[in-house]
């Protein structure tokens, strides 16, 4: 048996912003398995097999792949950003976990790809230069009061937060309570970044503070980055400020 | 003036693992500047200078590049990983609010990179795959009792922990004071990695728990997970075992 699995982080989306690491991997693959738009990036050969799904099905989609590995393919599952971060990653050693002990076996590889928050904080300067975290604020796989718990643990330790699934149609209102919670915990003065679609065409990042962060600014492709009340922002003529967490914590 | 400052995150080493966009900014530049081993990994141009600094030189390496741009130059500064995180676009940032006016108005970009702690996780499955954060446990910026703070905060929140700078010759005792708040906190069964040198030659992974890990396996060129309660090992026959964190918290 030769099938393999690898799942490719693809980065933001600019191809610059893509590893050889990761095209080689897409490139060396017989099925390409992802969310439909992500799938839709990769220029691919016209002897692979494309496995487009739709959102909010990983764990099929990760059955499948190992499924198709199994009979020997080789099998990319493709992710945006770095597939390890809120991405395909875990659902696939989740599936491998519950699934026929003959998985475990199979060769996984993971590639890992620049994140979002990674993008986004290059964008604007050194958000992230000092502690920071990561929060997915999807409540469909976690109890929201998880989520608050974790947010007003984090500002409360002076951690800058980096938000992944801000907002979604059907998760309209989430963003707005997590600002209402920080703004118990953190200045108004703190930076706040939204950053939708890094590095593609219909890039937009915004720099604010928390005190007027408005919730509506994000949709499903944006990154919110929420600094510290350390962080600063260095205003320049003519330009977007540059927003920095210092390195020391007095 | 046509002077510029680009600070490129290298990757975790593997050529295979930087992006073409750093590679574009390394070879356009005509200076490049940063802590010697990282500079060395540049192939470079006979044309381009080269300037090489000690570790824990990071605002002066800052202010040198500021004032090579400032004078014309393109400069590039050059961190491991990404340069966003415990690297040196802080320490640029820093340079320019407490320096010279006309620093803000010079071209400075920054490029993301794969960081240690994604390059980690890739290797040994999904580890990152819920929230996370990372901390640098070196307390030569900040106090000790911040970083304690903080290590706590985290754990007990349900996030899994990413411990950048865990020890050094100057600083040998941290990790182990980390370790043991962390095992008042935790179950003694989180899985724990030690990845270092991840992609380079001299490359060594091991997973094990919080309840046995040993804080000399680590070095300088160590990034160390943690998992919470909830991170899992998937044990495998003659292979190392898979460690991810479900998506789903309960």
């Amino acid at each position: 048996m030769t099938g393999s699995v690898v799942i490719v982080g693809l980065g933001p989306g600019a191809a610059e912003m893509q590893t050889p690491q990761a095209a080689a991997a897409l490139a060396a693959a017989t099925d390409l398995v992802g969310y439909g738009p992500y799938v839709d990036r990769v220029a691919g050969g016209p002897e692979q097999v494309r496995h487009s799904s739709d959102n909010r099905e990983e764990l099929d989609r990760a059955r499948h792949a190992l499924l198709l590995a199994a009979a020997g393919r080789r099998v990319a599952v493709v992710s945006s950003g770095d597939a390890g971060v809120f991405a395909m990653a875990s659902a696939v050693f989740e599936a491998i976990e519950a699934g026929e002990a003959a998985w475990r076996a199979l060769d996984v590889q993971v590639v890992p790809g620049i994140s979002a928050m990674f993008a986004a904080a290059a964008r604007v300067g050194a958000p992230l230069g000092a502690d920071f975290c990561a929060i997915s604020l999807s409540d469909n796989l976690k109890p929201w009061r998880v989520v608050l718990a974790r947010l007003q643990a984090a500002a409360a330790a002076g951690f800058v937060i980096a938000l992944y699934n801000p907002l979604s149609n059907a998760r309209p209102w989430q963003l707005g309570a997590a600002f209402e919670v920080l703004r118990e915990v953190l200045p108004g003065s703190a930076p706040v970044v939204f950053a939708t679609a890094v590095s593609r065409p219909e890039e937009r990042i915004d720099v604010t503070t928390l005190a007027l962060a408005e919730p509506a600014r994000a949709d499903m492709r944006t990154l919110v980055l929420i600094g510290s009340a350390a962080t600063r922002c260095i205003a320049r003529e003519g330009g977007r400020a540059f927003v920095y967490s210092p390195r020391s914590v007095a």
